[in-house]
């Protein structure tokens, strides 16, 4: 039930919306936002923001789009769907994305992260790590080097069969890849034919000389690192199986044609996990209970469609045969979500026989649609020992474990690797986040405060100088702990535009009231509504909203 | 004053000592420890503990390291010295650093960072550009790509100029690196002659091949992103001179030798600020009243000692010529010292005039007293507008910016450089925090809270359900957090000993007390003292004790 409250405070009228939910047993009211200082003017206002509130309602469940309304809000969003073209443009002109060496006319397939760029692409990292690292007791990290013994990529395979085959097209020039069983069958996506006489085989691996000339190559995956040190690391960290190892670290793959910004990059960011087991190893984890689109292989040799369904069940089912997958992906799939992303754009695949790499005998793919397709994002491949044997066998070193119940030694299995791409994640979290203020026209960028560039822009509300030395002090408090800023420039309309079109989770202003209360407002980017706190409970208060996901509702009462 | 209490607790007598100390106009009183049940018992400890705080005292004294002595300690500490060897062993030894591929007998000049390495390394990215980024408003951070556009590298003149000549002595067939000046002047250090016959050029930038053959390059350093971006990422940033860019990331150089563990490897990271001034501007900031041995030019070339002096004064003296460099001297050495790092150990040299880079005008070098002699930390360059006058010249494009006051455009200038490698910042806080337990023999890793790879660990008093279930409990809530693991194996004391070796500044047990009071106990690494914390304030006691610096005694009684 909403209704309008007058609230007398020093002796003057304020009115204020308020709205009462049943709780279980209880009834709790809380306010939606400050209407004015006459019964007509609240009344006006009242009428104004019910109706927002009940279009927002139906545009969202039109387009359904992420939900807005359980939140009160004085805003309307509508989720534009941009272009992977128009996305760049936006990450050029804002500051998150410019193409490497842009000045020099760019390089195909390197990219420069600007100021707000490098700060979401540090967040996405971070939240990865605290997840899957600090988050669990049975995967640790480690960093390994770019470059390292070429030994490494020769036990790997990678030397001998990291390629793909390129083919020029006669009619546009341009080259391409193609699958070896795609020769003499496939056109060019211009209608021309190839030249097929000319194919050629093309390395991935990026090649260069250390030293006198040694031959070695850049790391086209993080994943052996982990292979080659998995001993020294399992001895060190007193881990027991079922357990992984984790790393985040640039790859660099030779893509022949890098397309789709930051898609497909020949220098790129990997967060990878090798998961290991002793071979048969069940599952002891509780597979999430979560729905997802779900799209076996079996479907899709059928033309079926993908079925919506929740993963516990589809494993139960035994559409998912193997329990760790079923795991797995359901916790890859709840970091998105948790961080914000929209669950609807996300689907898992299964590998079809066809696909399957090398070493893998079964591999689901966390896919998400982009504007251009269903792409995928994280594999969830079933490796085997095939890495650690293959380095028994190139090393001579032993890498076996010890099996205190049976007396015997074995070779672990990696049961899976949950590895993403970090630009991907950040495309994701880009398209996900991409709004518009329905009413004024700008990009509201509805970031996850977590990674959100800036957590919070402070500004006074007039320019004089005791509005500007509290607002220095506060700023220079809270950069103690996250990346706030001082934003000086324009009225303030424009400065709320422009940090909602970077993100800005929460604008901090001081204004005529908080030199005499020793308080400020602190507005939400999503909803526009504002609370005041006190200066000495602004941190807490910030910490509660970053970092432990409270609404502003829960830290204040709306004014 | 130092003196024995006696407290009831339940009708139990229990026995603290304590110490008072006038502050000002007041006494305070403080618990030093817990002495035990009964008076014998009691004084029997509190001579025990006197004697022992009174020798660390002077042992401190005498050695000249940290001052522990301003704190109550049950504990000696010896600071230890060991050699680059010693301390490489005991980082592949403790999971800190491995050689990369070492199951292939390791590759020269590559290391891989293990469980500890990593979170070390980490952290002490994350505390730089805290510090230097967030902690600050004229400084933004971006994240370049590792291979770029060859003409960037045209442009900064690295294709042309960036070699080593190295030759082959003629007895122990080693190759070394020698300057232009020596050719035909030096010998080998194992004292044989050099073949400077056959003196090779040695391109010091990793060569590689982008697409279908184009010659690229490995970064040898983050500088050049800086520069190419600069003018997009000050028009988007709104920053205005004076003010600087940050970046973090690996670069590459193909040494000759590789040598002394992590100071001189191929592969390494940068932590870098380009500091952008126009021509002659001056510095705004006050410069630090720090005192560092200062070692000028001038007394290297008259052969005399470095003199200790605070930078301040140094700078009004007229030894550092440029407030800038003076400023920013300061400022580096503060990160250090205020993370740990022994300031005894490090000083502030300058180049001579045979030394400066082609570039640079005058330099000064924040270097530390290693094992194998001082070494350059962290040079402060003036490099003018050297580089962003040449990517002007070979990409065309307008670089400059437009200054509103006299309507001029003006190309600014890099006033300095503060580029510092994390693997050299990784070595000074191991070396630093290298200590040993006088009476048990043990390492203890003093490294900082910030700084530790793991935050606390948890342990379980007594082996049983009801224990372990609330440590199970308490690290899951604090895992969101930081990096805090629970300790299962071992004794209590072998679990004290591996979490100081391994540097946790926090354990905190769960005993008997814990079940029926709601509390644990915390314990102090560097002092062993302990205080019990209510379970439901441990986190936010946490925080201040790792992000806020407040010492074990200000958030409890030890007892």
């Amino acid at each position: 039930m909403v209704y309008i409250v007058k609230q007398k405070i020093h002796g003057r009228e304020y009115y204020y919306l308020r709205e009462s939910v049943r709780k279980g047993k209880k009834v709790v009211s809380r306010t939606i936002c400050y209407l004015g200082k006459t019964r007509e003017e609240a009344e006006k206002k009242a009428k104004e923001v019910m109706e927002s509130m009940k279009k927002k309602v139906s545009s969202e469940k039109e387009s359904a789009e992420r939900d807005l309304s359980s939140k009160p809000s004085l805003r309307k969003l509508k989720k534009l769907n941009p272009s992977i073209e128009e996305l760049a443009t936006f990450c050029k002109r804002r500051g998150f994305v410019y193409p490497s060496a842009e000045i020099y006319g760019g390089y195909s397939g390197f990219w420069d992260f600007g100021v707000l760029g490098a700060e979401l692409k540090k967040n996405i990292k971070d939240c990865w790590w605290k997840f899957y690292v600090y988050g669990r007791d049975d995967i640790v990290g480690i960093d390994g080097s770019i470059i390292t013994s070429p030994k490494v990529w020769e036990a790997s395979g990678h030397v001998e069969n990291f390629n793909d085959i390129f083919v020029i097209c006669k009619k546009c020039h341009k080259a391409n890849k193609v699958d070896a069983a795609e020769i003499g069958k496939v056109r060019c996506p211009c209608g021309g034919e190839y030249d097929f006489e000319n194919a050629k085989k093309f390395k991935l691996m990026f090649e260069t000389f250390v030293g006198e000339g040694g031959k070695a190559y850049l790391r086209p995956e993080t994943a052996q690192l982990i292979f080659t040190n998995f001993k020294f690391v399992y001895g060190n960290s007193r881990l027991k199986l079922p357990c992984g190892i984790a790393q985040i670290g640039k790859a660099f793959r030779n893509e022949i044609s890098p397309r789709d910004f930051l898609f497909r990059c020949r220098e790129f960011e990997q967060m990878e996990i090798e998961y290991f087991i002793k071979e048969n190893q069940s599952c002891p984890y509780e597979i999430p209970d979560v729905e997802i689109l779900i799209y076996s292989a079996e479907a899709q040799e059928k033309g079926m469609d993908a079925e919506r369904m929740s993963i516990r069940k589809a494993y139960k089912k035994g559409i998912i045969k193997n329990d760790w997958h079923a795991y797995w992906l359901a916790n890859c799939f709840l970091w998105f979500k948790g961080l914000g992303a929209n669950p609807e754009r996300f689907r898992l695949r299964q590998h079809r026989k066809e696909e399957l790499a090398h070493y893998s005998s079964d591999c689901w793919d966390l896919e998400y649609e982009f504007p251009f397709g269903w792409k995928e994002l994280q594999g969830i491949a079933d490796r085997g020992n095939y890495d650690l044997r293959r380095h028994e066998e190139f090393s001579k070193k032993d890498l076996k474990l010890f099996d205190e119940k049976d007396g015997k030694k074995f070779l672990p299995h990696v049961i899976c690797e949950p590895s993403l791409g970090v630009e991907r994640a950040f495309l994701v979290f880009m398209f996900d986040s991409y709004f518009s203020d329905v009413e004024k026209g700008n990009i509201v960028l509805r970031l996850h405060p977590k990674l959100a560039p800036i957590k919070a822009a402070v500004f006074p509300i007039v320019k004089k100088k005791e509005f500007e030395d509290l607002a220095e002090k506060i700023v220079n408090d809270l950069k103690k702990e996250w990346n706030v800023v001082y934003d000086r420039a324009g009225s303030i309309g424009r400065r709320y535009a422009r940090n909602d079109e970077i993100g800005t989770p929460y604008c901090i202003t001081i204004d005529g009231d908080s030199l005499k209360r020793n308080d400020v407002t602190i507005r939400d980017r999503d909803t526009t509504l504002q609370v005041r706190v006190k200066i000495n409970e602004l941190k807490e208060v910030l910490r509660r909203l970053i970092e432990e996901g409270v609404s502003l509702e829960e830290v204040g009462d709306p004014i």
